[in-house]
């Protein structure tokens, strides 16, 4: 059993709610389940930009049908592709790798933050997570936990829920990657001391936070 | 007038769809109006991932009230923080100074590109596009034109549609900062090429590709 636990907040833990929650999952799931814990911090370590090598290999790739992660080299044509294929394959394997993947994930500007997206963008490569014999999913058995920070409330209900481009996209992202235990924990209202707007609803946000901690806890 | 042009494809102009349409309506734009536009290459030259440091200034900006951008200096703590304004204050600039902002938009992993989101991420920073003395936004007066090309078909009653989180995000995204004059061209099925898939609907692809060329022309 490995966790990938991956942070996407340009917070420092102390200012991150994301982080705090992650940190509370990793607690109690190396209390359960052991140390096969590997940490991706996305802000400490960013990952690098996607260029033309790296779309041009992707077609490449792509044509060639169903071509797993390690017959991915001998299609490469030039040191360039070789340096986009060396940032990508390590994330790749990583997720293969683990059972259950942690996801810390705020949100920017009603989505997902740029950091997540560039690991999304990079991690989906033709052939990546599927068996190229049956053709199915090699995430069908991954377990992903998307622990969610909102500076206002988007939840069912809010007036605001169709600003939130976070919860259904990574439901739809995952989805469509053949993941099928997805969790989503959300704290809401997590700015309600920086926003005038919010005032008034510290204790919404008290409760959706301690409900969010009860929550990732139970799912580690 | 002014024409801020941007483009997010990792792909070269030779193979980016989004790039080809842009590209067109800028030559439109400037037989019409003039040569004053200044083009941000996000491929080329990315913006630089956020830090703790831009987010605690921002939140020390927001706590102020509304702070315009000349100035967030005075309130600058440190170094680290001087730097990610340094990164920031010029997007901002750029963009308040359009009277047309055209956006080259590939859809990513059903979503904008990660090196499109890192320019929304770092812009929309508290106070950057709103009147401190009236507090209406600065952008009610500008033209966004968002040309978007998708390797698939998401449109409207296409089996795939609820996968679109490009379109209605970058709808949520600038209506929420203000921007009311916002036009959407999308050219789709533009990899029937490389998915075999989509096979059979090349006519279509090339009725679409079509008319979103007309679109931009007619838009410029």
């Amino acid at each position: 059993m490995t966790l990938l636990h991956i942070d996407a907040s340009a917070d420092t833990p102390a200012d991150s709610v994301s982080r705090q929650l992650t940190g509370r999952f990793v607690t109690a799931w190396r209390a359960r389940h052991g140390d096969r814990v590997h940490h991706r911090d996305l802000a400490v370590d960013p990952v690098p930009p996607l260029t033309a090598a790296y779309t041009t290999l992707g077609r490449r790739v792509e044509r060639e049908g169903l071509v797993p992660p390690e017959k991915v080299p001998a299609l490469i044509a030039n040191p360039a592709e070789e340096r986009e294929w060396a940032h990508t394959r390590p994330l790749i394997d990583e997720l293969r790798a683990a059972r259950t993947l942690l996801l810390g994930v705020p949100m920017y500007n009603f989505s997902v933050p740029a950091a997540l997206k560039a690991w999304i963008d990079r991690i989906t490569f033709p052939g990546a997570f599927t068996d190229p014999d049956s053709g199915e999913s090699l995430l069908a058995g991954t377990r992903v936990v998307a622990v969610l920070a909102r500076g206002g409330a988007y939840g069912p209900g809010t007036p605001r829920e169709s600003y939130d481009f976070q919860t259904p996209y990574l439901r739809a992202y995952f989805g469509n990657l053949g993941v099928t235990d997805l969790h989503v924990v959300a704290a809401e209202l997590t700015r309600v001391d920086v926003i005038p707007q919010l005032a008034g609803l510290e204790e919404l946000a008290a409760r959706s936070l301690a409900q969010a901690k009860d929550a990732v806890t139970a799912l580690a």
